[in-house]
């Protein structure tokens, strides 16, 4: 894995500080304010160089979707631990979906402002990204409903539309969090999982869902349908 | 009212037969592929008039936007009735959200796809109207919280946060039940309410929240805490 063995690493080395330049740059200015001057600067590469790896700027504004689009789906699969409990499976997952669009606020600005609001190429991109994320959503409220023994035959459609929701929020309270000082991942990961697992009724009725002290697996965590009372409940 | 009283009138008529035009063009063809030669031949009007009337493609987008995100708020706001406790006003703030998206694809085309992906410009218009609609769920979701008798000081990020995961959803959802054959508003509505008011872990236990079997104010509905297994369940 030397630098000796394969002359392409130097290449794919410099490619991903370009891209990390051009996350940084689209994410902050917008995908039409971004120059590839700046990029190439950022980036410590002459402007040609950049032209000639990535070849222009959409095909760079591509290439940067494709890139974090992936390593959200996959921050998001990775955080998801299919031994817990369906809720501290949602819980985990959901708190790896807003550790991830924290720490990366340029590339989840690139994917759910900028991709969605220059063309339909761009856009083309986050929706395939989404139908994966839907996809492992649906998977987890089947799980959960398998772990209730409940009927394992919930109407497709009515699963279909539970995960579209969950995702609609997430992405929603992901902008939300990252533009709102103070707020942070766990927290917007709280307010998603109180509203998704009890429910405003719930809610509004002082029965929130509350969210592991500890990351520790041996917390002992009981089924979704134990009230807690922790202090890191973020209502009341 | 009449003809003869405004000379205005038959040029606001017009207009609206024109936006009307273009809202179908747009919404089913898309921003790009949308021509003024069809917009202007679906409206019965020539091309000219057209421009006359709305000065460009980019305006008359503009005014569509407008218009459709006129329309969508006042509905939603319309739909909600203050003197229902709050699971019927939440019930039926999203039934009318969704019999709106649903009566009118191609303007909810128009907001939810093309407004967001053909520019800032366009894209802002829309961002205005979802600020609108997270108010009016903000005061929705505080009036619940003093409906329920609990501290009416919810911490205003914890509320802001559930009216953008609520908003997010239903966003999420208008856009896959008019893109999912067989899906009613009402199913749509249903399966949100049920989210967002029962959460996934009511769900699984199988304590989905029902819809009221009528619209008529007598249905006796209790507060939002009971339990109802009316057939009109979407879950079971």
């Amino acid at each position: 894995m030397g630098a000796v063995k394969s002359k392409r690493m130097p290449r794919a080395v410099r490619e991903q500080q370009m891209l990390d330049a051009a996350v940084r740059t689209f994410g902050q200015r917008g995908y039409m304010a971004a120059s590839m001057d700046e990029i190439a600067e950022l980036a410590g590469v002459s402007k040609p160089l950049v032209y000639l790896y990535l070849n222009s700027k959409e095909d760079l504004f591509l290439a940067c979707i494709r890139r974090e689009a992936k390593a959200l789906v996959e921050a998001v699969r990775a955080g998801a631990r299919p031994a817990l409990p369906a809720d501290r499976q949602l819980w985990a997952g959901l708190t790896a979906f807003f550790a991830h669009t924290a720490r990366h606020p340029d590339g989840w600005a690139v994917l759910h402002l900028q991709a969605r609001t220059h063309g339909e190429v761009f856009a083309a991109e986050v929706t395939a990204m989404r139908a994966d994320i839907v996809t492992f959503v649906t998977e987890l409220i089947l799980a959960a409903a398998r772990e209730a023994h409940r009927d394992p035959h919930l109407p497709g459609r009515e699963v279909a539309g539970l995960a579209e929701a969950l995702v609609g929020a997430a992405e929603a309270l992901a902008a939300w969090a990252n533009s709102t000082p103070g707020v942070t991942a766990r927290q917007a990961s709280a307010t998603l999982m109180n509203f998704a697992w009890a429910g405003l009724g719930d809610l509004m009725a002082g029965r929130p869902w509350s969210p592991p002290e500890g990351e520790a697996p041996d917390t002992g965590a009981g089924s979704g349908a134990d009230v807690h009372t922790g202090r890191t409940s973020p209502v009341r």
